[in-house]
């Protein structure tokens, strides 16, 4: 399972000063981190971006390429930002990451040509011109738009990850269940499958502190078993690091040993 | 799900030497421990029993269902201690539960017409004449084998938990796979289907203690979201239980709210 952290994320409010300052100290020390917790992907959220948006990305697709390898999420909804990190970043080991477009028509002309162009991929997002999808099917319909768009822009749709929208358990506890029967239908929808993501902690938004990291944890494995690919977590919580190598372990993708959680 | 604590056990030194006495309070005290943690089925697993295990387990069911209601699993391979128990059982809040019964054609002989005549349950274990299944195929053909040998003796579908038998990570990773791999097939071998249930804590005998519960609680989740619907488990462990009222709170079993552990 492909692990996608979080933690370079504007609203911090470190690494939002950091960023204003263009420092980039605080920026590769949370990157560093989050690779040697178990990191596969690093997600690269901006928000909106609306001011400098192209400068802050390409500035900190650079920033985070001098000190780590793996592939770049890049998370905002402003489209030069986006392009911006694309012109700059640097396939070392997996292509960029667009995060996210929707299944809007008007999102999926703006963004879709620009993944295109620059080879990257993209998470499709599972919201159209209807709002949030109320149920597993509106979810399948959403990303099946997302995927026959692709295919029209020559996009293979082993480049796509589709995510459902997890909501949270303390608003919507049937989208939980919603979300999960949306992962046992995803992967009929095109041969090659397309791959899924989503923000996992969402699904604990709103709950108390002291359980959100184990209402993630028991979300995670639920979706996994349920083919989950990807999930943008908090890679820094070391349980839910562990989680994820026992799910490798007892789906028997990682060989066990002893000392599996230190490797 | 339901959960059937395992720690009323001859094997464990405090209430081992509290039976050999004959002495009702630490059984007692850890049937009411276990009950006010979530159980809501106690396993008295006296192993073997093959001295006095008939007085032995008539004596425990009375001492146990003295101060708990929950349903009792008499965990034996003797089956004149499985009778003695039976004998005294009161079905207060469900019936007993005979563990286990094997699909091996001497002991479908022996123990199913206790089974019917005390209208018990029972726990069938996917274990053959060939000795513990290679694979799912094998567990499948196990359970099968149990659930009509049930039915041409009267006993209900409903009444049988299938046992798939779960094997340590550290020996038979495949096996973790095969398990889970059952579970996806065993619904469909009845209408209604039998409820399924293992020895969730197998999973991890043998690997470094630090591990067992985080092993046993993601491989708990992943069975769950398979289907299974019961499992023997410590119901001591706080993180276990917390684990199991969150899978409830995520399938929309259970109303969240954010005291929703404490309930």
């Amino acid at each position: 399972m492909i692990v996608i952290g979080e933690s370079i994320n504007i609203m911090s409010a470190k690494i939002g000063a950091a960023i204003k300052e263009f420092s980039p100290g605080p920026v590769q020390e949370i990157a560093v981190a989050q690779v040697e917790a178990g990191a596969d992907v690093l997600d690269l959220n901006l928000g909106p971006a609306r001011k400098e948006g192209e400068k802050i990305m390409s500035w900190l697709v650079k920033t985070v390429q001098e000190v780590v390898d793996v592939p770049l999420a890049l998370d905002t909804s402003n489209h030069e930002a986006i392009e911006g990190g694309l012109k700059v970043y640097q396939n070392k080991k997996g292509k960029a990451i667009v995060n996210s477009i929707s299944a809007r028509q008007d999102r999926i002309d703006l963004l879709m040509p620009i993944v295109k162009k620059y080879d990257a991929q993209f998470v499709g997002l599972c919201l159209t011109e209807s709002g949030i999808p109320r149920d597993a099917t509106e979810r399948v319909n959403a990303a099946y738009t997302l995927i026959t768009s692709a295919e029209a822009q020559g996009i293979a749709t082993g480049d796509i990850y589709i995510d459902p929208i997890v909501m949270p358990v303390s608003v919507s506890q049937d989208q939980c269940v919603e979300v999960a029967e949306f992962m046992k239908m995803v992967k009929d929808l095109a041969d090659p499958p397309p791959k899924t993501t989503c923000g996992l902690s969402n699904v604990s938004n709103g709950s108390p502190d002291e359980l959100r990291s184990l209402i993630n944890r028991v979300y995670l494995v639920i979706l996994v078993t349920l083919g989950l690919d990807s999930a943008i977590v908090n890679a820094l919580d070391k349980e839910m690091i562990d989680t994820v190598k026992t799910i490798g372990i007892l789906q028997n993708k990682t060989i066990y040993s002893h000392s599996y959680l230190e490797l």
